[in-house]
């Protein structure tokens, strides 16, 4: 373990030094692992001793690792992964569900979703490039090796939302929207979530095809806090998945 | 602020502290002030110039938030709240829906799960022993004021669901259980989230009359993560609000 190396690791705590390098940290047997089963590049493995074996490992101390993390609390291993470039065309997009997050600018919401997009089998995470950055330490950790599943991809959001309107549905979740249990909706389409705050943007508001709402209980109260945004993606994902499997074959 | 205040708060971060004085601490002017219009005493608030007027409030210095906050970031005011005492006898979970934690852990799972409760018209939530305090000062803030409104109970959790079943049907979520989508609910029912290791306990499960499971997409794969209990209840709660609301009158 060199101090380029320390120093290079530490950039990596930040999307400038990680657009630097092309490379992301991963912390963590469990997840490494998948990181090395996976399609994804791992290139080089620091860990306590019979953690990993390899070219690429390198075993080191519990004071190492200590001064490696990025975490709060260290781990047994860390890994520099390379960063994936994924390409999507909104041609791609017919047939499935997708996700597109306007400015979800919370690490662990985002974590969050891309965990969730995994258990609901959505392959594709679209990001404005205002949102949170998905190969920030915090988010890796909060996917739980979703990461290594789920394509995240990051564009001009409403560019990309008017192209997809033209291939299948838009959905975005805004609060006058409509009883999401009572509006028609497809099994293949875009949905798009908000910033923690605003919510959706006028500019990518404008590209929806129909507005979501998930009603509060009773439906006709008010005053109470809204749902948080990874909370709400979960709930729009599992219905959009239950109407899907109630479908007649 | 005498050194006193500054100890008492101090010993309002642990739940031994919270139990010798009936007290706990919340803070910001927005939680501050729905806790002022409810049934909840506020015994003192410690504010910046301006920010709240009354007997009870005393104005302090930005400094003297900062030696007073619990949190990561002072607030521009904290309060110290008498702790309520609900009671909950399994006759009233009559006609209602009613959430069962078995030892969640989490400060920020509960209160999610506190806020989800507060979204979902449920009243009560009803915890084993075992599980997080709800006036740990991090469950506090992060039930976003749903604190106020939403009873939450300390009990022998298996015993007050023997009890329970007796009264109506109680549901958990458990990796055995049966597609939540096709199994019949009813609108009232005590549904039982387990610990976010362990799940539901034997004791616990023993009770249920009905288990249940969220469907990963497709429903047949296997291998990924589960979700976290906090998101699993809000889509268990949110799916039992949709069958009541489809249900004729």
């Amino acid at each position: 373990m060199t101090k380029a190396e320390i120093q290079l690791i530490r950039s990596l705590a930040d999307k400038r030094g990680r657009a630097e390098h092309g490379l992301f940290v991963a912390e963590g047997e469990k997840l490494i692992g998948e990181l090395r089963a996976s399609h994804l590049g791992v290139r080089k493995i620091f860990a306590l001793e019979g953690v990993f074996r390899g070219p690429e490992v390198e075993t080191v101390t519990a004071r190492d690792m200590e001064r490696l993390s990025l975490l709060k609390t260290a781990n047994t291993s860390l890994a520099l992964v390379e960063i994936p470039r994924y390409e999507l065309r909104p041609r791609e997009l017919a047939g499935r569900l997708t996700l597109a997050l306007d400015d979800v600018q919370n690490p662990g919401n985002l974590g969050t979703i891309i965990r969730l997009a995994d258990w609901f089998g959505i392959a594709d995470v679209v990001c404005s490039e205002g949102s949170a950055d998905c190969f920030n330490p915090k988010v890796v950790q909060a996917t739980m090796g979703a990461i290594v599943r789920v394509r995240v991809h990051y564009t001009d959001l409403p560019r990309f939302l008017e192209a997809a309107a033209h291939e299948l549905p838009v959905y975005g979740t805004l609060l006058e929207g409509e009883n999401i249990y009572r509006a028609p909706l497809t099994e293949a389409g875009v949905v798009v979530m908000g910033n923690e705050g605003r919510g959706i943007s006028d500019a990518a508001a404008r590209t929806l095809t129909r507005k979501l709402f998930i009603p509060p209980w009773p439906a006709d109260r008010h005053g109470s806090e809204s749902l948080n945004v990874a909370m709400a993606t979960g709930i729009v994902c599992a219905e959009f998945r239950r109407r899907a499997d109630a479908r007649p074959e």
